[in-house]
């Protein structure tokens, strides 16, 4: 059987995370680092050099350069979100595929403006949120879909912060207006929202309510906020993130019969294993002295890193649509928009002073 | 140097959780088992009995003799909470010391009445929170009072839920309207507010907002629920608390150079050791591929059970007014009194329609 030829990736843009992500095109098995577009030539070329890009790879002087390659099957798109639009639907015209990383856009609207391209155009798109590419994500969410070890969820509770230097609070993308207007909300906040989606099987909440005190910079940016999410049949969810306290990244989800906690669930604390804490039916003994059973610690190994299993992922659906004629997979850009759904809602909230903002599909 | 007489207490009421502070008397090295009381003679002889009091226990068959007997120093009240206000007066009136279960009231206004006949009659009080004496804790203390492993606190999540029985949900009295009539808010949201306040040294918030979508068993207790607390400087916390999902017992805290870990808060895994997570100062390695330092695991041993601690330390003070002319100690009542205006605001904001409650001490 001839081996299928690997899609080719073209980057626009050289940020921090793109570092990352090419190191996972060029780990993913059917993938390859084709093409990296800078409005900087010689950045582009020092990116290049720098994350291993092959000798053949393309090195433009634009980001048109790379959408106008013929040759480049996927367009990396790393950009600062208030240019996703431009871009996206822009490379979607020219029948690329879109990895785009999150949060996907200012707004829903902006963001349905991509879904129509892309839909227009035949082409696939899926956001950059790699932990949903790790198979923890897939063993936790086998947990919390068992009725007999974890029943029904009732409760869910995420936050990703880290604390940013003197730098990154005067000089990061995600700190500027005009950039990225969400800040910590689009950047950390979106992995939480992401979180509390997965767990409740994407079903969206009646309500968010953004919590008081949420913190800007002088230019009004999210550094920090949070929200509670509440749905018909009682669930109930809050999420924190921050700019301004130390690195943690957990999800705690409360079911009937059981418990699930994750605390590095954005990036795992070590590459090639993972772990999370699972109980079931858990009670006390007689004398009410010890826990009965106690959590499990569960291990996941694994040989490639989840932004390689997300590469993968990816450049698997594109080879069906090239090769084999399939249609684009929707489940991706529909959770991307169910987040950004949230991601408005919670806004939307702070800017109309912690008013309860109903979701709408 | 003669020994110091053990402190004598009485217990007025056999609830099953009086059956783990009998132990703990036991235990406790400055403490004795003096006498039981309950409405009926035989209910108390068998608790007695079963409970490890010695031979010479009285036992009487009301709560009255228990305070009338003038051998009794300290009164043990683990009666249902409509019941405290009533029994822990008259037991203040006939200077006995007060060993109060939680929620200490119904509100904070029948908990004053309670203060006052303490204050009244120079008796000690305290509730009955026994994790806060548990030597993890002044441990895990230790760790957020230091600025240079912890900095600044930015934001708490606690919570604490059970899956009660059909028997419990039926017959406890913690869903009894007349009996504990603010079930799972004063039973284990409780312990979430105290380990909020506790984090927060005590600082209460200004502005409570209860999560939508409490649910309340036919009758109206409710059981289960949760809240949003916000402080002036921007510190944020959350909790739920239920009687309908697994059990749990969590505080995660945020500070700006760390991060607090414990899943067991109120009753450690095992009686005789107890571990937190703390980390300081976490970030990534060059390729961000793992989390540079990994928070620590930390473990503390301890050879008497929390509630033994617990009891030595009331025991304590109440020698220390008995033969030393000590005042009582305020530092317990005022705790116990800020928790129960916590509780009182979440009530106050389900009760509103999750109305925004301002805290005022």
């Amino acid at each position: 059987m001839a081996e299928t030829p690997k899609i080719r990736f073209g980057f626009i843009g050289c940020a921090e995370i793109a570092r990352k992500v090419s190191r996972a095109v060029a780990l993913a098995p059917n993938a390859a680092l084709h093409a990296v577009g800078s409005r900087s030539l010689d950045k582009a070329r020092a990116f290049a050099t720098a994350n291993g890009f092959p000798a053949g790879a393309k090195v433009y002087g634009s980001y048109e350069a790379v959408l106008d390659d013929p040759e480049v099957d996927v367009v990396y798109l790393p950009l600062p979100t208030s240019l996703h639009v431009r871009w996206a639907v822009l490379a979607a015209s020219k029948k690329k595929h879109i990895l785009l990383e999150k949060p996907v856009a200012l707004n829903v609207a902006e963001f349905d403006e991509i879904i129509a391209a892309c839909e227009s155009n035949g082409v696939q798109l899926m956001d950059g949120t790699m932990w949903m590419h790790h198979p923890r994500t897939s063993k936790m969410k086998e947990f919390l879909s068992d009725v007999n070890r974890f029943g029904q969820l009732r409760s869910i509770h995420s936050n990703f912060t880290f604390t940013a230097d003197v730098n990154f609070l005067e000089n990061d993308i995600r700190v500027k207006p005009d950039l990225d207007a969400l800040g910590a909300l689009g950047d950390e906040g979106w992995y939480c929202l992401r979180a509390i989606l997965w767990a409740a099987n994407y079903e969206l909440p009646k309500t968010v309510i953004a919590s008081r005190k949420p913190q800007h910079n002088q230019v009004g940016v999210l550094l920090s906020c949070g929200a509670t999410l509440c749905w018909e049949d009682g669930k109930v969810a809050t999420f924190h993130c921050s700019f301004l306290s130390n690195l943690t990244m957990d999800i705690s989800a409360f079911g009937t019969k059981g418990t699930l906690h994750v605390h590095d669930f954005i990036i795992p604390y070590e590459e090639k294993e993972a772990l999370f804490y699972a109980a079931t039916d858990t009670g006390f003994d007689e004398g009410v002295t010890k826990w009965v059973p106690q959590p499990n610690k569960n291990v996941i190994k694994t040989d490639i890193p989840q932004e390689a299993l997300m590469v993968n992922e990816f450049a698997r659906l594109v080879a069906d649509i090239k090769f084999n004629n399939a249609k684009p997979e929707k489940k991706w850009p529909t959770i991307s928009r169910k987040t950004q759904l949230l991601v408005d809602a919670v806004k939307a909230s702070i800017d109309r002073g912690f008013e309860v903002i109903r979701i709408q599909e």
